[in-house]
């Protein structure tokens, strides 16, 4: 089963694609989609589009897992990225792929089996596990590298393994 | 001119075209783009682009106007409303169609001459500029008509008329 896992943003898009065979998960390819702030909001959104449309179309992956949004902070901010997100579940749906959506908390939980872990243990279990030499940079990657992780347990526990290669 | 107003959401989008011409408001089409609530959401993403994609296409507008979000209600809504917008900008973004935003204030202000104007004023207002015999329904589609007036006016005072039609 191979896994795309996106962070979802407007300025960096995090994102992950693993391979996830015999209950190990091996990197195919992680970075970020990043869009300039001087261009106006729905070029940014438009980049953001292409660019993981193209990351789909490279890797067919079989199931995206994309964070789940909570707002808290900033709501300008918070509007935006909701905007951005809408377009990676369009991306996502266009190309036939399943999304699948996890908190925070989920993720922590999968990756290093404790809801409240710090971001670092969560940061360095997930380059342990994907056999890395360093954790990814910027953050925003190390997080999409997470939600594969997460959803490739996930996908097992439910029997979900059985819809792809 | 012709100007496309969209009132943002997932389940109802209201939309409106309007021909502005000599300082007359022609409505050419309105109604509401409308997506179930039993299928899953990216499903609905899909629907709103393809839906507004297909308006877009039909009318070939000059601009179009859409409100600006503002948070102050449920989060959960309002992270599906916002992602749903994303959708809209994307599908505008690749007709080329340039989107103008305004808040509620200033639609109520263009269309009424008065911030405070209630809800059932600007509703007036509108139907009598584009000399309707009723206000439309849903409360979406006339919004987005009077987003259309919106921007009429606002592009008359900018100077932006020079640029269509």
């Amino acid at each position: 089963m191979i896994i795309l896992g996106i962070d979802p943003g407007y300025a960096i898009i995090g994102y992950g694609v693993v391979k996830y065979e015999n209950y190990k998960f091996i990197p195919l390819e992680y970075g970020a989609v990043t869009t300039p702030a001087k261009i106006d909001f729905s070029s940014r959104l438009e980049m953001i589009f292409k660019g993981i449309t193209s990351i789909i179309e490279k890797h067919n992956p079989d199931a995206l897992a994309i964070e789940k949004l909570f707002f808290n902070t900033n709501t300008t901010t918070a509007i935006d990225v909701a905007q951005a997100r809408g377009v990676i579940m369009l991306a996502a749906k266009m190309k036939n792929l399943p999304a699948y959506e996890y908190t925070p908390l989920q993720v922590k939980q999968s990756v290093t089996g404790y809801g409240r872990a710090q971001k670092a243990q969560v940061m360095e279990m997930t380059r342990q596990m994907l056999s890395l030499k360093s954790v990814p940079k910027p953050d925003d990657t190390a997080d999409a590298l997470a939600l594969t992780i997460c959803h490739g347990y996930n996908a097992t526990m439910l029997g979900k393994l059985n819809f792809g290669r």
